[in-house]
């Protein structure tokens, strides 16, 4: 069974690098890569909190959050920035 | 041909935890990665200097630097700790 992969971002042009070169580089042989865009699904946002995201973008690798560089804090993607 | 990453790190344990989720996430069949501990092998820092890495751990896919969460700064790395 595969490991489950999210990459959490919100449009930002850091996110969008980091999906382009980071969430394309996963080896999708291990990880199912879900790309979750919070500024658009805000459902989702409870979620990313809970894991420990605390700024996007970010990946969470089995269920371990990595923030990639700095796009905007997840309090900023709450307030709509 | 593959394209190269590599994963800058300096042994910190927020480099150990992205070193063993985030670079071994990466698809090997796309990417040839090398792991670089700036720690003991100082003559790289400058490579990653030159290639926009402020931080470990960082990973470079392509050329393009992405730190990951944050463990130490060159400047720390560079002064020995």
């Amino acid at each position: 069974m595969k490991a489950k992969a999210v990459f959490y971002h919100a449009g930002c042009p850091v996110c969008v690098a980091a999906e382009d070169k980071v969430a394309s580089a996963i080896d999708t042989s291990k990880y199912d890569v879900e790309i979750v865009h919070l500024g658009n699904d805000k459902s989702r946002i409870a979620d990313a909190e809970s894991a420990g995201v605390q700024s996007v973008p970010a990946l969470l690798l089995d269920g371990v959050p990595f923030h990639i560089n700095f796009g905007a804090s997840l309090a900023d993607v709450k307030g709509g920035a």
